[in-house]
């Protein structure tokens, strides 16, 4: 997830999840299988993942994670297409046959700078190097572990239809998914899955924030700053100018707005006016309509400050999301057999891992949130997050789960949660998630029922709109290495 | 003049010039025929002069000055037109017939909220009223009377041709002559003439800036700014962003540049998105060509923050005045009767009088200068102040005088420049101007060839130029009682 | 009130309100006499209504309404005491002796400049003068209506205690209030109720938000702005850059804050460089915590500003509200009233008057609402709107009523709630407002176990908090005729 | 020189220069020797000019050029001193004894990114690498050839006296000369010599700008700018508002007056609230008391500006220049004898190198000034642009010379600069400048009247003032390698 979901602590429910366990109804024969299944392969998952989080490749750059899955995919006995959508790193692997056609995604990429060993202190593994920061290593293999799980059941004929991993690659970038997506990868399926390493188990009933990701350049033209000021046009008046425009539209959006940019070129030398400026831009709301608004004047005042500084103003939109559709059908589905699962119970040792995290991340030593609680109502308003899976869940059904990889309260995108998604509290989740995920999709394969209602549901919420991704024509730019 | 002229100080002149006095040239009949009438007719003068004073008419409602004015000169044999150029207050008064035809300027509007009595501390005559801070009074008799000189010497056959006395309003304001020079009213001239009170006497040598005085309005969409203020555009950030461009350009124009603003309306309650805010603006540079690139860019400035804040800018140009055009064959002719004419000499009363205002303006206490100095070469660019004499002086060539009428120092269009104006020390450079006036237009209607050389100077500046001013078509707004 | 009020329509109760009428539990005896007593004194309200509504005089010149009211009150037999607070147009009527004591406030200030006739179209009745857009004069009659309902029972000895009317001025400017409850001219009763005129009838449970109602001025140092602008130090300049610093404090406050401001002085002439700059400014939050913290901001950005600038900043609060403590004991109270009183109902000609209006005012036309729908749970931020009875609720239990008495939709603070106040349709929300408040103070005399759970919610809602209301000591200033 | 210096084109002396040349009044035999070595040793001096502009060094890794300049005075007989003032690269190469001491200064650091071949149009040597776009390699070499020629003097015993060279290193950056200067390394000179290609030929009777080169750096407090950006602090909007300040000060600085910026670091990623933002700054005016009073105006804004963004702000002085001072007694000496050389002539081929240059650079093709024009007069606002050699200035009487190497309005720092300065073009000025600089170093050493006038106007235009560099303690900061 590229920006970190808001903690809502149930510590309460923990206490009581034991007893949830313990009345668990009946499991049918093939959810247990795919309980089995995972505990079974769980040490060979492990050393996957653990071999990802070592890799910790950057979007676009994760040539070994990639190959890692996709052979491992391949030598389960998956169809494997790689470099789909252009992308080098992005793969399908699918195995069965007919419908219905059940997806899930995974992604592998690291986050740059943020190295660091499974230790409860900052000390980087290699100084300087990526890092699992979101714990992308466990939501690959957590992924493809069910997947995988659901493949044996279709081979012995106990599940009819078609299995399909999706490796999608710089979720913390321009998002793989996005370009997916665009190229119709997930038209056909029923429905998709996927989920998120969190800081606490959940089947996700919330929405996701649509954002546009551009930049605004402004150019100009250079003159001597003291000889001849008269004689240039300054591209960072153009900026400062757009800058001071950006701030006063914050009072002309509604609340769910958020805007933020960074200066990424103000100039050279002070002793030359600048030609060049840039800014980098995000815009979101609640709804992608919400966004497009706010996009539309931001163009504007773009325009109008470069006419004030007498500069030419571009604007480019690098990439987008799609706020989430959220499917209750398919959370519901999805909680019930987290309910069976019960919650994840932490060692000593683990909870004394996490609240040494806490002290070091100045947060409350409150350990770790195993606990299962109810369903919560979808909120008028997102946390202020945003993610590709959004641009998925407009054209194809999609159920999203949360499972706990990190101590309540865990600093995101940061060394702790790269700690933690090297040893056992990140390995538990993930183990966690291929169950819970590979239960669910048997519920899919299953009943046809529940599919219809899922997609029905779906169909009244889009309403007929048409996925039109913020992305250029053609793959994305993949960076040098 | 609209803007206080800064005073070079030349006080070494002041103990030569009884030498000068002495050793004057031989002065020729007509000469002083002219010097002996402003003599003669001095208490008439200042009496005149103290009338106009006790008006202290604003701008456009100078009513019964210039009437004063006016019937003054009819009485004296003057055919006069009154409410030239739809003004009801600008007037004509003529004398003679044929050429050369030679003009001469006269103002008489006051300035508002500045009354003041003939007292060297401040204190109203009559609170709130408007007061004679820039010596307008002196300004219209003083001209008035060297035209009557001329006349006198007209009817006696002693010079051959007309003299025609303009008065001319609202100087502080729109500029009156602005309108009359549009109207072509000073188009048959050979040349024109004009003073004004300062605080120190000289053949004027250098120009006036050229400026444009114009607003600029925001027109956007009221909402409650609680409420909804997402459903407004703010007129308001239209103009706080026009005023942040405005002052980035300073950094992109040349250093002669000048532009200066106040907020004349800027929302009516915290409680509603302003739907309305108005900036009042003023554009000046040595030359009406720069100051027109200025105002060019300016404009973009206006366009760019109503795109900015998604609300419509209007630009509306008032007024605006050309650069003075300088001559120096005129300046040399005029400064030649000064050296005639020697210093202003005062009291120890008047210097006593001088030297109490400086006191109370908190100005060195160095009293009054009446010297005469060498005429001085003229800069690259002006001082900073603007004349509507600017426009006159593109159609016809102008000679332009400075009287002593105030202290050195003396803050202008203030209470100090109203009390010297009523009393001695305004009354002798009245007079003075007077007498220098006369004898140079005496020098003018006897010497063709020196028409000719002022004539020859004036067209090699203008160069062709055609003389667009900066005002809308039809009269100026004559403001409500 | 101050700030109109978001209509949340509920037209679907509309159809089954005759119902709840027509089930009507037993009404007690004394509310039976306090309807009777509104119904029989109706026109006699109604007429000391429509006189307000024509004197229509604004904040603290509210005279000629005020003596009416109160002579009005004494000639009922209450006890008066006028100008209390220090502010001639506030009064105070008590009738009744001894515990307990149930307070009822009115309003009757007008609003400046939206004269209306009792028409559907707009059309002043004196244009220029002032008009009761916020419907203040159906507020006070129909407050002071209900305490003489009251004062009948109390003096035939039906009821035990003390009633006592607050005239209260000023809600629209400084808020008389705010003054009121600093001097603790509440702080003995038991309970306190009001009203406001609104487009839906509710007893209110949403809290209103705390504000801050300040100025900032900049002075800085006048100079020529051609001329030595070097010289000056620009109070605008400083006014320019504090605004700049507001907008950019828009990112850093949380979705519930509003700030919004209007320029009240921004120089008088471009020639000088402006030493005096004024803004003036309101900070919103949903808790007075919030405002303060922003207001802390604000005011270390008019340092800043200042420091910028060269300039001195001056902040000045002129007052102030707190959001309105909610009592739910008190609602429930109310809305059983309603449901006996049942909806409103108008006749064709009034929902033709209200169509005609709202076509006018380019709102659907979906005429008045005059339901009464079940109780609504509190938001956690209120509407957009500030009330000076946010301070007195927290210092005496408050309940609050709102009463149709314009269309749905109508532009609050407009010549529609002008014109509806005048007529008909004010009229009987203002005599329904009568009823209910009645009802529910009979409840408080007669319940002593009612006003305990009142008390209780209210103290444990202030938690201790002590009233410090934004005002400067002494009465608020009386503005001048 | 650090910014280029405007060319006043004075052609009309050309024609006439061959005829200066003839009428050249006899030289003295030390006059004569000079110039005679000059030409003997030129290919010599060439040779190590263009081994120089081949190195390119940029500022303070100037380790060849150095070494180049100071082996070879070592290979002279001069006493070397490398590393003074604890830069590498500075070094003292001295010959003699005793009084008077003559110094003469020389430069040797390229500036990054222009290399450039002897060709004339664009065409990089090394791509990437330094270049020679200010002519420092002619500039150490021609005034360590003159150095050479009086040692040559000395040693023959025709003149007494001790001659130093100053290798003087980073003029382009932090201005080696103001370390050595505040180091005493001029204190016992009688006067100093220096001079600099140029587009014309001319003994300096310009000061130059005084400057402050600064930063200014905010820090505030990271958050999430989409879930928490209340709880952030950003610095870039300290930054943005300290920049309009800086804008909005413009107004109100005198004309001389220059500011120019860029931004150095602006925020990280947009998802982020930048906790870090800094600008780069330059402050000039004619005089250092000019740009001290607007350095302070600057270091309030920076502090108003982090008030009102609630952030830490920080001024750091990293440089800055005095304004040269002007000595006209040595300049009139050096006139003296560059009117006894004459003009420099140029052959055809030289011309139409020029004309391409500066056809390829969209200037007039204008060719080559190589006249010698009488001395202008000192302006009083100097040319925009600042040098290291102020600082000398205020410690030594200061004698500076400027000779032709580039076509007329060549685009200094650029390409055309680097090209001629490895051709005949930039050597036949070096050698002009070496014979010119001896000439009057020998006029230095024979005429104790000359030193003592000299001197006598040093003192009083210094008026006593002692000298405060603008650099911290210690030695500038060493680039890494």
């Amino acid at each position: 997830m590229k920006y970190y979901r808001t903690a809502v602590m149930l510590l309460l429910f923990i206490g009581s999840s034991g007893a949830v366990r313990a009345q668990a109804k009946k499991i049918s024969a093939t959810k247990n299988a795919v309980i089995k299944f995972a505990e079974q392969r769980q040490q060979e998952l492990i050393n996957l993942s653990d071999e990802i989080w070592a890799h910790a490749e950057t979007a676009l750059k994760e040539t070994k994670s990639s190959k890692a899955l996709a052979d491992y995919a391949e030598a389960k006995g998956f169809r494997v297409t790689r470099g789909v959508s252009n992308m080098p790193t992005a793969f399908v692997a699918e195995f069965g046959e007919g419908k219905p056609i059940i997806g899930i995604m995974g992604e592998y990429d690291a986050l740059p700078g943020i190295s660091q060993q499974t230790t409860p202190t900052k000390a980087a593994l290699k100084p300087g190097a990526g890092g699992h920061g979101c714990g992308h290593n466990l939501f690959g293999v957590g992924s493809l572990g069910a997947a995988i799980a659901i493949k044996e059941l279709l081979q012995q004929g106990k599940l009819k239809g078609t299995i399909r991993f999706y490796g999608t690659p710089a979720e913390e970038a321009v998002g793989g998914k996005v370009y997916m997506a665009r190229d119709g990868l997930f038209n056909d399926l029923d429905v998709c899955l996927d989920w998120h390493p969190d800081v606490e188990i959940a089947a996700n009933t919330q929405s996701s924030q649509a954002m546009i990701d551009f930049t605004v350049t402004f150019t100009g033209k250079a003159a001597h700053a003291a000889a001849d000021p008269w004689n240039g046009k300054s591209a960072l008046d153009g900026l400062e100018l757009f800058l001071h425009g950006v701030n006063m539209l914050r009072e002309h959006v509604r609340p769910s707005v958020r805007m933020h940019y960074v200066i990424q070129s103000g100039g050279d030398v002070p002793n030359v006016v600048p030609e060049y400026a840039k800014v980098w831009m995000w815009v979101r709301d609640s709804k992608r309509d919400g966004v497009e608004q706010v996009f539309l004047r931001v163009r504007e005042i773009a325009n109008g400050a470069g006419m004030m500084a007498g500069v030419e103003s571009t604007v480019t939109v690098q990439t987008g999301d799609y706020e989430l559709l959220v499917n209750l059908k398919g959370a519901e589905a999805l909680q019930k057999n987290l309910e069976i699962l019960g919650p994840i119970v932490y060692t000593a040792e683990e909870i004394s891992f996490a609240k040494k995290i806490q002290e070091e991340s100045e947060v409350p030593q409150t350990g770790l949130n195993g606990a299962i609680h109810p369903l919560k109502p979808t909120r008028k308003d997102p946390d202020n997050g945003s993610t590709d899976v959004g641009d998925v869940s407009w054209v194809v059904p999609e159920i999203s789960l949360v499972v706990t990889t990190a101590p309540i309260e865990a600093p995101w995108h940061s060394w702790a949660v790269v700690a933690c998604g090297g040893m056992s509290i990140g390995h538990k989740g993930m183990i966690y998630a291929t169950k819970a995920l590979a239960m669910t999709m048997v519920d899919l394969f299953e009943q046809e029922q529940l599919r219809k209602n899922i997609r029905s549901e779906f169909e009244e919420r889009r309403a007929g709109h048409v996925l039109k991704p913020y992305i250029p024509d053609g793959p994305p730019p993949i960076p040098a290495e």
